[in-house]
């Protein structure tokens, strides 16, 4: 120990820092920190010009010095400005976490601070041992409350990349037939038919999501056009003659030979000449870039029994395997968009 | 939505981003991930050549699977670095988290992710509400048990700071009567005995926790000149005399006026001329810098009832109310030492 405050003295700027390992460990407090600001819509009250801790704790009916403290933390991790006392919105906060913003993503945090999602990351010493989720099935037990709060909650996530994925899978003026397969909020398939009023969705996912999905789809204005299967994508009769079957954000759930099983089944219920479109958080084949995409195996190791972030040779090698033809990528947003030939 | 899509296609590299709100809302995956490394002594394996995802999970005895899922993350969040398959020690990880290091730290990771200290950051918004903890004494209660952890787990981090404290408050060949309130794991005033062979040193705790500093003390081969004074602070007999008062790290849990009834019993036992050492997380006057010291504020809001980061000119008034003179402040790594005169 003597050693180190000599070399610090030493080699000022240079020196060892413990900084990232308490940033790292003090982690769940920025993750909690963020939620309470969203919950107690700090982001919207200061878009609409409140701006002072001790105006904010007034509007959101809080202590004066919580309230400090909460902009100070938000302030230090990037998602406040502060000048003389005034806090502001930074240009992420004004467009992701106001709610008068038509991009507001607040409510994720509610999804990804639940603490029946936390739970499955409290022994992530377990989880390596494991290989997978400690709890028996993680968050993948059949029609797991938390995937209603999922389909809710992340709604806006899922919405930012729909819009994309259907310019890019649309078939302009034609009709389609599409199977969205574990649809959550719906707004994949629902992209495609306010793209395309030819086109017909079939929205799967488990009942009581299903309900969501099918409330979102009227909500747009396309119910008419959006049909339900409610069950287990592994089971349930998918129909047949799908011009385009929908993945997004699923196989990151399961293993290889789980997926190969199911997409020999998604095969099955296509056209001859069909496509399959898959959305999914694809990591490089070094597995650490780019970040976002990689970190999501963690994601998966402590919620998933056998659940993983794929590379696209991973990917291919399951599509291949399921008689697919070949695979192109591209980029939608932190996600990639991977369109396999039937 | 839509627009959303469009913007981000036509100013790639410009426009908003949610990584860093996906960040924050995961970032307690990477404090318990982080946690299991450490507990898995993935960094003292690597840092003996253990160095891929197969031998590591060898090593550690865990699943393959699990084990390339976290070092990958460890990768990500900047603890190992990986080049062709093979793990290697970031110097920050080498001197700080292999066990052979003489500055290792990872036990801090066993009090900073302790389920009782995260329960406390678990509902912010209550936290805020109320201005400091939700649970009746936050981690205050007399003799809490997790104190007696947090100087186990903890030590290392008095440990870099004291050291740098001894030499500047060290009056060399004479002797010194001093005393260390709330001593914790003991290393501030067990410092000054090593390097001052005339120093006698009074270690202020309670009973579970004192029994620890008396150890280390013993350990440190100083154990004769280590004396426990076992109570609260608030109420114990302090003692009189002293030719040095040592304050590490315990104002941030109370507020001012408790401070000053303290400051009033500490100023009294000390020698006329005396002076008085404490060791704080400083924020500057905007509270928002250095980050470290400012984040602090948010580590009292949610384990203490009253406490909080206090900036320069606050401890200044403190001291003052309590009869003490003027203070000067140095910087002692992430922390400030603040001497104050009688």
């Amino acid at each position: 120990m003597d050693s180190m405050a000599t070399q610090s003295s030493a080699q000022i700027g240079n020196e060892p820092s413990p900084l990232l390992i308490f940033d790292a460990l003090n982690g769940f407090q920025r993750a909690t920190a963020l939620k309470a600001a969203i919950e107690l819509e700090v982001f919207t009250l200061i878009g609409a010009g409140v701006t002072t801790a001790v105006e904010l704790a007034k509007s959101a009916q809080t202590s004066q010095k919580g309230m400090r403290i909460l902009c100070d933390f938000m302030t230090i991790h990037g998602f406040l400005t502060k000048q003389d006392g005034t806090y502001g919105l930074t240009r992420d906060s004004a467009v992701f976490l106001d709610k008068k913003s038509p991009a507001y993503m607040g409510s994720i945090a509610f999804f990804l601070v639940h603490p029946v999602h936390i739970a499955n990351y409290m022994d992530v010493t377990a989880a390596v041992r494991k290989g997978g989720a400690v709890s028996e099935h993680g968050n993948m037990g059949p029609e797991a409350p938390i995937w209603v709060d999922f389909a809710k909650f992340m709604a806006p996530v899922s919405a930012m990349g729909s819009a994309a994925m259907a310019q890019i899978v649309n078939a302009p003026g034609q009709p389609m037939k599409v199977l969205d397969i574990a649809a959550g909020p719906g707004a994949y398939g629902i992209a495609i038919a306010k793209l395309n009023p030819k086109a017909e969705i079939y929205g799967l996912d488990w009942k009581n999501v299903l309900a969501l999905s099918i409330e979102h789809a009227r909500q747009a204005g396309v119910g008419d056009r959006y049909h339900g299967i409610a069950g287990s994508a592994f089971d349930v009769d998918l129909g047949a003659g799908y011009d385009l079957v929908l993945l997004p954000n699923f196989l990151h759930h399961f293993d290889h030979a789980t997926n190969v099983k199911l997409l020999k089944r998604v095969r099955a219920a296509l056209k001859p000449g069909g496509r399959l479109a898959t959305v999914e958080f694809v990591p490089n084949d070094d597995r650490i870039s780019p970040p976002m995409a990689a970190s999501f195996s963690m994601m998966m190791l402590g919620s998933t029994e056998s659940g993983d972030a794929y590379t696209l040779k991973e990917l291919d090698a399951m599509f291949r395997d399921a008689g697919f033809g070949e695979s192109a990528a591209q980029e939608l947003g932190p996600e990639t968009l991977v369109l396999t030939k039937y």
